[in-house]
């Protein structure tokens, strides 16, 4: 079993038909992003799911108008901290320990080692790190939608600040960093669907040192 | 066909046990990150892969004497671009009328607003935005590794400057962002591979937007 097949059949899909994706499959793919690991187990971001017409709509224009957000079934918006509090490692830390059932003296040295680093830190550096992680998720999402066959968009083209104020993300201490509509291509209307993807040869990618 | 069961299995090896990871399955994983999309299609990342022991020791004082460093069987290092330049534009959209045999106005349009815009932006904001594409193809290999029944701990605890100092990434124009190393787990003596995986439920990952 490979990744590499689904991943040589998506591509950024730029019209979709407007088909429902099932919920089994959304579940699926929201559970890949669930999985992901994240730095330190802190999994710091959320994910909103947008359904509704009306609300896409209110979007398309923070999106500069792409076509994608009106015409897919569900966009995935991936929201990261704005930074790393206590409040937010310490209810990391207390969910392993209830998951697992005990606590440990290296997973606790491990908790004030954060504590005391993370929260200290400029919060510009921190929603950096968050956001890097947010992509790990986005990315399992993506490749989980490929092997759904269902189509997406990564999509950075919008402004995360306006989104971010519709979807009253700053109270929540969140910040939009990347986001996926998903549904079924409309083959007849999409100018990427037929072109060949371009990737680097391997070698142009890979070095393997000595 | 789904990624769950995969992302399930997969843990954060803490201890390997020195086995070789066969070609097929590096090349498959290796693969997997090359296939990953990146914004605007610029791939602004190369990946080295270290296997030799000399170089894994050499390695491991900058990881702070991880074990895992010099117990795996490879070391991918994802390093990303250190900026956007007008010679690493062009050679991406070259490149892509070289694979797909012809230009495009539009796509030439499109080049001309990126040339007028990412290099002109700070470079520590470019740096931000290719290590963003980097995590997208390193949970791409991630998730290929997993599917391969291959052991990967992902890792960003290193000295980023000193591995790039020793692998001499900065006179490439690279910055490491983040490490894998892969191989097999050591079940014996390693104090993660027993313990609950802990993620969020879903319900408080996801919140559907009305």
């Amino acid at each position: 079993m490979s990744l590499v097949n689904s991943l040589e059949w998506r591509y950024a899909t730029k019209a979709f038909n407007g088909q429902k994706v099932p919920k089994e499959k959304l579940d699926a793919i929201l559970n890949a992003a669930r999985l992901a690991p994240t730095s330190s187990g802190l999994e710091p971001f959320e994910i909103f799911v947008i359904s509704s017409q009306e609300l896409k709509e209110k979007i398309k224009p923070i999106a500069f108008g792409q076509n994608q957000i009106t015409e897919c079934s569900d966009i995935l918006v991936f929201a990261a901290w704005d930074n790393y509090t206590v409040e937010r490692i310490n209810a990391a830390f207390d969910q392993t320990n209830e998951q697992r059932g005990f606590k440990n003296e290296g997973w606790e040295n491990y908790r004030q080692f954060l504590l005391g680093s993370y929260p200290q830190r400029d919060a510009k550096v921190n929603a950096e790190h968050t956001a890097r992680q947010a992509y790990i998720a986005f990315a399992m999402a993506l490749a989980e939608a490929a092997h759904q066959k269902v189509d997406a968009t990564p999509m950075e083209g919008f402004d995360p600040a306006a989104l971010d104020q519709l979807l009253g993300l700053g109270s929540k201490g969140l910040k939009s960093v990347v986001i996926m509509p998903i549904g079924y291509r409309k083959e007849d209307s999409d100018w990427l669907v037929k072109l060949k993807k371009v990737r680097r040869p391997i070698e142009k990618l890979v070095t393997y040192l000595k």
